[in-house]
């Protein structure tokens, strides 16, 4: 497959300058070749050994922990394997925090025990345990709004369930208890916070996932339940009873340690110093092993640079994967990778993150200037035969990008179908066979139309309005 | 919806006597009265409640625990709540066990915790835990055959899939390994075994289950592994280097302890003293709250035997419903049962239990005498409406049942769909959530009518060759 590839596409890029037309912004030359990548890449790329390595040779990689520094030596070798013209990696400061075990039992009116995980950076009980009634909530409104006497010593049992779509719309209404809810507890003087998990899934697994921790100055112990296991006390609780649960919680926060952004490069060839980042994170939850979130965002990306990297020669400006560290609690190394290149911003020319487990893409999403809209247009033209609709131009191009997109970045979102995404999101469930090698080479040729024809077009994107704006 | 099916199987009842022809055995008149009970079973019934009240109120409910001790206290006060003429218990004597802790990691070549359950009645590891080697085989037969040194002080790992099929034909093969493994491997000097999980989902739960332990004399810890977690030992294993697994397990066998079979009867108006017992089994195992296996079966046996109750006169014969107790742990309520009524078994007409979850009927098995299939002949006419097909006669009429058929008592089979069934079996995941109230009620409608006209008919069904014939 590969000769073919490299004779033709050598003689495209070649004559690619001489098609240039004002209707028509990306020439008919480089079409052609982002189309030749994309078929490849639907024939014979293969990003499911990368997501299969990963999850196998590293497998859990909470940021800060040794499966994260595994990962982070895992990535570095993996992007020389395949072929990048630079690697390197950039420090960045992490929280650390253990999670020790987690164990909840209904002690009264029907002992039982219970499916829970700690919040991440949620704290330990006390010695042996805690005991108290629990008093239910439909979401955080209804905690917030409730007198301080209704909550004080007791476990605040936030109840709200997460509507399943495929575009995962549901997550930011749920998610909010999880933010938040534990300080609002804490405020009000309960003794801990159970959660019913922001998942859709009806398994036994509770979903973990970060809190808001800064500012909070009288923390309580946090845990999420299994839907099965909120389910059982909404039920117990309809009986009328006082229904008393116990806690054992033995987490710890740590000081804050290193970690890192690993990076990957295929340098330009004209404008090596004009930049399009791809990004995934590196860094997962420790309960699954991050295949899903975000192993197959990791393989997306990488496949997709090393298919461009097979060209006979190198696309105008420069592909830069970046793997990013600690995004699960809190964009971490998102935050300071902008920030530690503040002065090259204005040569970042898009950013786009795979960070919605393996679905299809469905839908291309933009944040880009009007003026630039043309350009998207004719990536439809081959991103269309992939069963993928225009979206809006409302994209912070996944989770990590938004940090840049908040900063003037242009950014392209290829929006995975997530229907089933948040069955599996922050659990131990999180797991290889979840992924399909099939709908991972869908992304990947997307992937490469996308990335090939951002790094190869002639002019740029402009600059989209700031949050300040 | 009582009053007009009270006068109306008044009337029934007391005509059928008349309309005996040699051609149906059963009359149209005790035809008429099940039709009636069926479409109220359809539209009226309400097994969901019985299950979700044992669910929530009792939950885990392993032979010979505290949760088996509330089990058994839930059920005959449940029997009298809903009608029964007498509730009563036999005492049974279980083997205990405390499950402990169980915990497994890969130490090397790349570390990863992995999720285990501990196989029922399996020992401890020395203090500390114990690392070792794993040796993989595909199946059982593959560990019988292998040599004595390919097995000695590593960790033998039995890795076969089961299949999914509607019949839960799948879990005879498969099984095999858990039941036999432990021995296995204790007899070649294995340092332990992990088991691939006996079951078809691909979820991170490890499925327990009981092992034979009767006549090891040097047992081995012994642990089920989650599907993912075997795909990730094999794709080890696949890389070439040794696998060293640590285990650590704090199991511990008791000494026998007391526990019950629980039953209520619907006393017959005219034999009373033969019985008709319709069976199902009221422990569970301990991670999950037993709503498929077997609470759904208590559910549909008690409505079954609540609607029959409501008829304006008592059927001709009793109808037992036996919950039994320590079927998970080799049909020990079931063996004790037959053996204390041993006396009784020519008075048991027939016997059936419903013991595989929650799916809809779709056949209707049997074993009886062949003089006797037109009387499942004239049950079809009532069953086929409900989408269940005629079967065939090998039924065993359950598990606890199977020992009742092997004294020559004949057995009715109510086949469910059992597609979903092993995804559950034996894991935290089996909870209420996967119990669907129509599906529930159309098993009542079967049971119904195999049980009322069972219970009504003239005549009887004979006896079946015993197993020693």
């Amino acid at each position: 497959m590969l000769k073919p590839l490299l004779s033709l596409t050598g003689g495209l890029i070649a004559t690619m300058a001489l098609s240039i037309t004002q209707a028509n912004p990306l020439p008919q030359g480089s079409i052609s070749v982002a189309e030749v990548l994309r078929d490849r890449a639907l024939e014979s790329s293969d990003p499911y050994s990368i997501v299969e390595s990963l999850t196998v040779e590293v497998g859990p990689r909470r940021a800060g922990t040794e499966g994260d520094r595994r990962a982070v030596a895992w990535a570095q070798k993996k992007m020389k394997e395949l072929g990048f013209d630079r690697v390197y990696t950039e420090q960045i400061d992490v929280p650390r925090w253990v999670r020790g075990h987690a164990q909840a039992e209904v002690v009264a009116p029907f002992p039982q025990p219970l499916v829970v995980s700690s919040l991440g950076y949620g704290i330990a009980t006390p010695e042996g345990g805690l005991t108290a009634e629990i008093v239910e909530f439909p979401n955080l409104e209804a905690l917030l709004k409730a007198p301080a006497d209704k909550v004080k010593g007791k476990i605040a049992f936030i109840n709200k369930r997460m509507e399943k779509v495929r575009t995962g719309e549901g997550y930011g209404p749920a998610v909010q208890g999880r933010s938040k809810g534990m300080q609002a507890a804490a405020e009000k003087g309960a003794a801990a916070l159970l959660l019913r998990s922001v998942g859709t899934d009806s398994d036994r697994f509770a979903h973990t996932g970060m809190m808001s921790i800064d500012g909070v100055e009288t923390p309580v112990p946090a845990l999420a339940l299994s839907a099965p296991d909120a389910n059982l006390l909404e039920a117990m609780l309809k009986r009328g009873k006082p229904v008393l649960v116990k806690l054992n919680v033995e987490s710890e926060r740590l000081n804050d340690g290193p970690s890192f952004n690993v990076v990957g490069e295929i340098t330009g060839r004209e404008k090596p110093e004009e930049v399009m980042i791809i990004g995934a994170h590196l860094d997962s939850w420790d309960e699954g092993t991050g295949a899903l979130d975000d192993g197959a965002g990791v393989a997306i990306v990488m496949e997709t640079a090393r298919l461009i990297s097979e060209l006979p020669e190198r696309p105008r400006r420069t592909l830069r994967v970046v793997l990013f560290g600690a995004e699960e609690i809190g964009l971490v190394g998102a935050k300071q990778y902008v920030e530690s290149h503040l002065d090259e911003l204005d040569n970042i020319v898009a950013v786009s993150e795979s960070d919605f487990g393996a679905g299809k893409v469905w839908r291309f999403d933009t944040r880009l200037p009007e003026s630039k809209f043309d350009i998207a247009d004719q990536m439809m033209q081959l991103l269309a035969p992939l069963g993928i609709e225009r979206g809006n131009n409302k994209s912070y191009g996944g989770p990590d990008s938004s940090v840049f997109v908040a900063r003037g970045v242009p950014a392209f979102g290829l929006y995975q179908n997530g229907m089933d995404y948040f069955d599996y999101h922050h659990t131990p469930n999180d797991t290889l066979d979840k992924v399909d090698p099939e709908k991972l080479r869908q992304n990947v040729a997307a992937w490469v139309v996308m990335s090939f024809l951002t790094t190869e077009m002639e002019g740029d994107l402009g600059r989209v309005p700031t949050s300040a704006e």
